[in-house]
C-alpha cells in the first residue's frame, strides 16, 4: 500500500471509510507558513459529503484537528499530522457485498491482492481517503500562494455528454463556487445539474471531464527526465479513485494537428518571454514556462450503481448484485477540491525542489 | 534532473544527444534472470533512427555495451549498466539554435530553469535519452516474460486524423513490425506513411496516438493509492518527450456512458473470475484483475518542424526561426519501443513490490 | 523534517511532546499478520516515564489507539495510524528555556535552522518522539517472530565505567526485565542503579553504551553496497537521541587484531555454513550470514541537567542556564525497548526487500 | 543491490572488479557548478592501487571519462555519467576461491543471498566500488567549496594499536599527504608504515581508525528525526567495505562522563553562538551547530589474507584456503580519500535539502 507522496513536500494518508478516522502526515513543509485550522476546514468542507442534493447523503461534518508541526498559526518545520473522526458510518449497508464484488469496483482486486479486506464503505479504497489529499493540499496551496501568488482553480467542464466551454485564464474560484455542480456555466451548469439528479433518481452513476488551472505558476518548475512536470501532475490525478484519463494542453486534440499549427510562437513582452498560444499547457521539455498551467482529469460513471448487475460471489460463483447505500451519482462536483489539492501537492513539490537545485543559500 | 524512475526495478538514465555518449544503470533486477546482448540490441535497433524512410536520417547504429551486472547471459543482481556512444552527431545544424528559442521545444524553459543548456541536439532534452529506457525495459520485459509469460505490444494507433482498429486481445508484435509505421492495421498503416512523408516534404510534422496492451499480467500489481498502476503508467507515459495525454481503459469516451453501461461485469471462467468487458483496462482501484490491461499515449506533432517560425532570441527580442537538421516529422514509429520499454519497466517494478508485500521468502 | 524511515517497511513519526499527541503511520506491513493492541501497547509501557525511580518523574500513561490498517487483530495491507495523546505535560518548566539555550541540546540548532522552535518539553526533538517508532517496531518484530522466528534482545552493558558481561547468545529478555536498569548482570545492575541514583541527586547526568542482539535472522538480509545491513542498522540507532557511536561485532575493538586473529573460520554444521568466532556480527560483505547480529550504541550522558551551565541566550548574550523540570538523569533503561524497535524495523524493511528480489510469487 | 546514495545530491554507483569498468551517474548537483576532469582524476590518483609499497600491487591507472552532464568545465544540472575502465584484471588469481569461501569475506553472503556471484576480484564487493563513490565525491566537495567554503580532511588516526594524537581544527591536506600511510604525526606515520610492511610480509593484514574533520560547514544542516546529520555520515561511512564501527565528537569516550563533565557551553563571539568544547562534534539534535564536524570509522583488517584458513567450499565441505593475489594489507591509507568523499557526498545532499526547506527563491 503506497500511501506516501512527494519528494521534498511529502504526505502520507491513511485511513479507513468506516474505521476511527481518516488523516494525513505532512513531512517536509517549510517552517513559519503561516497556516490555520480554519483555511484547512474550508477546503474539507468544498469537499465533504451531503453538501447539496446530487452528492452522497451520507452527513458527515468532516471537523479537522491539526496534532502537531503548527504552533501559533505557523508551521514549524516539523511534521504536521491531521485527523479527521469518521462519524456517520453504517456499516448495514455493505452486508451483501460481504460476499459479492462490485463490478468495476476495487473489492475483488483488494481480496485478490491481500487476500484480506475490509468490506464497509470499501475500507481504504473509499472516496474518504482523499480527506487527507485535501487537508494537506490547502496548506501546499498556501505555501504556493505566500512565496509566489499561485492560484489553482479547477471546475467541472463535462458531465456526460453535456461540455462546458470556460476560459482557464479567467475563471475564477467564486464563479464555480456559484452553483452545486461547481460547472462556472452557469447555464450548462443547470443541464448537468438535473442530468445527474435524472441519473440518481435511475439508480445508476454518470461520469465527466474536471479541468484546472494554475496560474503565476513560477518558471522553472518541473525535473526532466522522469518527473517531467506534466508526469508527476498526471501520475497525482490518475491516482485518483475513477480517474481514467489525463491531458495537458492540447492533450488528445493536439494529436490532430500539425507542427506549424500546434506550436507556440514565442513573443516579448514586459522583458518576459511568453506565447502567442498555450497548446503545451504551461509545460515546455517537462518544465513549466510561466504561462498558465492547464490539466484535464477524466473520470468513469461511479461503480456502484442501485441497480441489478452480474457479478461473482467471494467463491466464485455467478450471482447477482443490487447495491444499497447512500453513494454519489456523479463524482465530479466534490472531486473538484481534490483536484485542486493534488494540483498545490505537485508544485510545492516541485517548488521545493526547483529551490533546491537552483536556489540560493538564506 | 530527476533521470531515476522505479522503487524496486530503477532505473538511472543519463546523456546527452551529442555528448560521448548516452546510457542507463538498471538496479534492483533479480539476479541469476537469462539476458544476452543481443536481446537489448534487438530493442534498440526498433528505436534507431535512419530505419526507414519515414524517420530521422540521422544514421547511428546505437551498440550498446554491457558494462556490469551480467555474467555469462545471467544477471547477477548487481547493477547493470549499458553504454550506447554517439556517432554520428552534427553540430553545425545547431548553430541557429544557439541564439533562438525553438516554439514549443525544451531550449527556453531549460535555460531558464539552470541557467544553461547544452545546444546541440538538445542535450537532455533530445529523444536520444530515451536509449536507456529501451535498453532497461528490454531487460524489464525478459523478468516479466520468464517469470508470468507477460507479453507486451504497443503500436500506432492513429496518426494525424487517420485512426486504426485495432483489438488490443489479439494483435501480435509481428503484425506490428509488418510495416515501417508500426501499425497493424495494413490499409490504414499506408495510408499513415503517405501522410507522414507528404508532412516531411512540406518540413511539417504531425502527430498521433500510440496504443499498447500488456497481456497474462498477474493478478494483483499496483499499489493502492498513490502507486496505482494506471498511475504509474500514465507517469511513465506522460514523462516521454512530445507526450500531451494518457488513458486506460475507457478514458476519455468513458466519461460519457452511464455507470450501468460502463461497469465490467464479473462472470466465472475455469476457477477465474474474469469480466465480461474490459472498459477498466486490466486495473480496478489501481490494481490488475488479471484482464488485459490498455492505455493509450497521446503525442503532439514534433516541436522541430523546417518551417520560419515567430520566436524570440536569447537576449528576449523577436525574431524568427527556420530550424535545419535531420529530425523526424513523426515520433511515432520509433515510440512504439519506448512505449514497451515503459510499460515493462513499470509493470515489473510493481511485480517485485507485490513479491515483497505478499510473497513468500523462499 | 525527514520523519520517514525504511524503504519497504516504512513508518513516518509525528507529534511533538507537549501538543495534542504523538504517533506514527507505518505503510508497507503486509496483510494478514497478526497483531493486537495489547502488543503494541506492551512494548510501549516499557519505554514509558515514570515506570521506576530511576526514570524521569513525568507520569504518561502512553495508552496507544490504533486508527486504521488492522482489523479484528489482523493487518489488512493498508497503512497503520496509530495514536498517543499527551497528558502530563507542563509547560511551566520550560519558560527559562524559551530564551536560553540549552548547552548541547536541539535548541539552538533548530531555531538556527527553521528560525522557529517549539520550547515546551523540546518539541519535536523530544524523547516522546520515539513513542511511534517504540509502536511501529513491535508490528516489524512480530512479523520477523511470525515469518522466522527472529528474536530480538536489548540490554545495557555500560553505564558510566561499569561495564557488565554478558552473552549475546543466550541472554534472555526475562533476564532483563529482571531489574530497572535492564542490565542482565544482576550484581553489576545493582551498581549501576545506585550511580544512577547518586547521579540524579546531583542534578547531573551519565551515559552508558546498550548492545542488542538479533537471532535467527534469515540468512541474506541487506543490500550491497550502500544499504548495507551494518550501514542500515546504524543509522537506525545513530537517529536516536543522544546517540553518538555504533559499533557491529568487533567494532573499535577489532581494529586493533590482525586478519588472522579477527577472521571467523567458517564450517559445515548440519547442512549449514556457520562461523567458529562471531567477529564479523553476523554481517559479513553487507549481508547476514545466519550467525546472531551484535552491535552496540554509545548514548552521551543527558544533556539537561539542573546544575548551572554556562550558555547564550536568544539575543545571542552569554548567561547561565539552570535547568528545572522531571529529566532522565540515564537514558538508557528507557532506551533499551526504542533499540529492540529500531532492529527490528531495519530486519522487517530488508526481509521485505530481500522477498522483492530474491523472492517467489505466491 | 541497493547501489543509490543520497535524496537530493544522489549518485548510484556500477560495476565489477574485473569487468569492463566501474563507474558512477551523479543526479542532482546544481548546475553551473565549475568542475573539471583533473580535479575529479586527482581524487582518483590519491585513492587507485599501486600507490605506494604499503597499498595493493595490482597497476590501474583508473583514468576517468566524463561522459555526459559537463560542458566546458561547467555542470549543466543534468545526471553526470563518469567511467572507469579496469585494465590490470587478472583473473587467474582467483581460481581457488571459485570453489571454496574466504573467511570473513562476501563470498559466502553474496553466494547464498543471490544464488550467483562473481568470483574474480570479488565483483562488486571489491574495493574497486568505491571508484565511483570517489568520482562523486569530488564534484560534491567542490560544490561544497564553492559554495561555503566547506574543507574536509580525513587522516589515518590509529594503526593497529599505534594511535596519533592529531588536532582537527588545524589538521592540513598537505600534512596528510605528507607521508604514504597519510598519517599527519609524522613519527608514529613511520612506525605505521613500518607495522603495514611487517604485516604484509607475514600474509597478514591490520585494520585501524580513520578520523575526518569537516571544517566551515554552514549552521544547519541535518534533518531530524531521522536523517539527522550523524545518522547519515554514520550510514555513509558504515557502507564502506570493513567499516565496523562509527563516532562522532566524544563517541564511546563520551558515555563514561557526566554531563556536567560533556556539554559544551555555549559562548558568543563576534555575532555567532560558538561552543567552548566540541564534544558534540559540531552536531547537535541532528543538525550541524557551526562548530567542526568530526567523526571516527573503525576498519577491520583485511579479510583476504595470504595464510592458511579454515573454512568450507561451496558444496559445504570442510577445508583449507590459502589465498593468493594482490591484496592490501591495510586499507586505510587508501580507504582516506574514500571517506573524505562519503562525508562530502552526505554534507553536499543535506546542504541541498536546507536549501528546499529553508531557502529563499532566486
Amino acid at each position: 500500500m503506497a500511501s506516501t507522496f512527494g519528494q521534498l513536500f511529502r504526505i502520507a494518508t491513511w485511513g479507513e471509510s468506516h474505521g476511527p478516522g481518516v488523516g494525513v502526515v505532512v513531512d517536509g513543509c517549510p517552517p513559519r507558513l503561516a497556516i490555520s485550522r480554519e483555511e484547512i476546514q474550508a477546503e474539507l468542507d468544498r469537499r465533504r459529503p451531503g453538501q447539496s442534493r446530487i452528492t452522497s447523503r451520507r452527513d458527515e461534518a468532516d471537523q479537522v484537528e491539526i496534532l502537531s508541526g503548527v504552533e501559533d498559526n505557523l508551521t514549524t518545520g516539523t511534521p504536521i499530522a491531521m485527523l479527521v473522526r469518521n462519524s456517520d458510518a453504517r456499516g448495514g449497508d455493505y452486508e451483501e457485498m460481504r460476499t459479492k464484488y462490485r463490478p468495476s469496483h476495487a473489492d475483488f482486486t483488494y481480496q485478490a491482492k491481500y487476500g484480506i479486506r475490509t468490506v464497509p464503505g470499501g475500507g481504504r479504497a473509499s472516496a474518504r481517503e482523499t480527506i487527507g489529499r485535501v487537508a494537506a493540499g490547502a496548506i501546499a496551496a498556501k505555501l504556493l500562494s505566500t512565496v509566489a501568488g499561485v492560484e489553482i482553480v479547477a471546475y467541472v467542464k463535462q458531465i456526460g455528454d453535456i461540455e462546458a466551454k470556460v476560459d482557464p485564464a479567467t475563471v475564477s474560484r467564486e464563479k464555480v463556487e456559484g452553483n452545486i455542480v461547481r460547472c462556472p456555466d452557469e447555464i450548462l451548469a443547470s443541464a448537468m445539474i438535473d442530468l445527474i439528479d435524472v441519473t440518481r433518481k435511475a439508480g445508476d452513476s454518470v461520469g465527466g471531464v474536471i479541468e484546472a488551472v494554475a496560474r503565476k505558476v513560477p518558471l522553472g518548475l518541473g525535473e526532466p527526465v522522469f518527473d517531467r512536470l506534466e508526469a508527476d501532475l498526471g501520475k497525482a490525478l490518475l491516482s485518483l479513485p475513477a480517474c481514467k484519463g489525463f491531458e495537458v494542453g492540447s492533450g488528445f486534440a493536439g494529436t490532430r494537428l500539425r507542427g506549424s499549427q500546434h506550436n507556440d510562437p514565442f513573443f516579448p513582452e514586459a522583458g518576459r518571454v511568453r506565447t502567442r498560444t498555450n497548446r503545451s499547457g504551461g509545460i515546455q521539455g517537462g518544465i513549466s514556462n510561466g504561462e498558465d498551467i492547464v490539466v484535464r482529469a477524466a473520470f468513469k460513471p461511479t461503480a456502484t450503481i442501485l441497480m441489478a448487475q452480474e457479478t461473482v460471489d467471494v467463491q466464485g460463483n455467478a450471482t447477482t448484485l443490487q447495491a444499497r447505500g447512500r453513494h454519489d451519482p456523479c463524482v465530479l462536483p466534490r472531486a473538484v477540491p481534490i483536484v485542486e489539492a493534488m494540483m498545490a501537492l505537485v508544485l510545492a513539490d516541485h517548488f521545493l525542489r526547483q529551490r533546491a537545485l537552483c536556489g540560493r543559500m538564506t
